[in-house]
């Protein structure tokens, strides 16, 4: 198949933690009520603009997972086929997981808070492994040993991601398949850092709203024709506002 | 890894079409809210049993793939690897697909109407490609070309699903793992046809019950070291008289 090629970027729905403002990374949190909703508005919106996906990549996490069967669902295409990665997990918050966001940024300082949720390469605190936030025993990481990160900054995203973007993404989208990721708010910049060559300094200010596709056409060298296109640019604007500004929500 | 291996076969909930009592086959209806219960009552099922699926095969049917997605998220192995085939379908219908069995019953006699549910070779007659139950225009079966079911007797289910089973259930099997293979009446009984070397003549007497996992303990050859165990046995003896009823239904 010859381009454009097709590809479809989709942020979970809200999760019960983005709703409580809590710090989440890898804790494996479900979508809230609103989440849900948000889900099978994004399986209307790929309906309504004709964009049916051929195969879907996901993260490990199950908001990520219920996300796409929720969208899936609602587009009649649940069947397509699946493969999950831990390389598109959000990035691994460390020591911050599971604080709430307003509480960290009171007691750490908004300089502190900043450096930790948007610089691109200083990681929060080590996550010691006998945390309950810890996923040093979870099953589904039993695979990665010693590699299982105990901490994340968007540059470690970056190049843990950009390996399967190679090995298992492109090969679909040279096949001619429209590609579905549904992903996490921080594993999706860093593919988008990637696609749009944003600087490592100009990566802080992209937000990504939760349930909106976000569509590319790219070329034969996999790099987008054009800027991204959410389906919903106006509910998208809005929702990358509200994540901009989830430090300062009491 | 070395033997015994674990296999868990479910058949999806209660499907609108079951509770209508429709001939459906291939055609993609959704579980009722019945059948929504019994999939996550499923899950529930394989939690308490410490059952832990590793790996998910499905068929290519909705009402099989959210059965699956259902179970997982009650067990919280949303994040399993998961594979669909078309061999893991229901028994294509032919025409009866869409159809209701009481009135076929009363039309064609019981004779005729056991020997097309029941009979091991005997397809009811084939279905025409410009039916609106017809799937020789979905994309998910592209793939298949002239290959494409139009009509299925038992016999033709176990000749394509039994390579599926070689090609792709007996590796993760031998790797260890638990298989949870989610699937329909059909095909499930196809594939215990083999396991338990059930005769042509006496597979009319077996129905599986809807939602009650069907566990397996395997050998070295992939035969059971034992009959398979249905995780709530009172329930699944009352599923499976159901079923064996269906035809008498008003």
């Amino acid at each position: 198949m010859s381009a454009p090629y097709t590809l479809v970027l989709l942020r979970h729905g809200q999760s019960t933690w983005n709703q409580q403002n809590l710090f989440t990374g890898w804790v494996d949190v479900r979508l809230s009520e609103q989440g849900t909703t948000e889900a099978a508005r994004a399986g209307v919106l790929l309906k309504d603009a004709d964009l049916l996906p051929d195969v879907l990549h996901t993260s490990l996490l199950s908001r990520a997972i219920q996300t796409a069967n929720l969208a899936l669902e609602e587009a009649d295409r649940m069947w397509i086929p699946v493969k999950r990665s831990w390389r598109l997990n959000e990035r691994h918050y460390g020591g911050l997981q599971g604080l709430d966001k307003a509480a960290t940024q009171a007691k750490f300082g908004q300089e502190q808070f900043m450096l930790w949720r948007r610089s691109y390469d200083t990681p929060p605190p080590v996550l010691d492994d006998s945390s309950e936030f810890s996923q040093a025993h979870d099953p589904r990481y039993a695979d990665l040993g010693p590699d299982l990160p105990r901490t994340e900054c968007l540059k470690d995203v970056v190049e843990r991601m950009l390996p399967y973007w190679q090995s298992d993404i492109a090969p679909d989208l040279r096949a001619g398949k429209t590609v579905l990721v549904t992903a996490h708010g921080n594993s999706l910049r860093a593919l988008v850092k990637h696609l749009d060559g944003i600087s490592d300094a100009d990566i802080a200010e992209l937000n990504i709203p939760t349930g909106i596709p976000l569509v590319y056409q790219l070329g034969e060298d996999l790099m987008p024709l054009g800027p991204g296109q959410y389906l919903d640019p106006e509910a998208a604007a809005a929702g990358a506002a509200a994540v901009a500004a989830q430090g300062n929500k009491k």
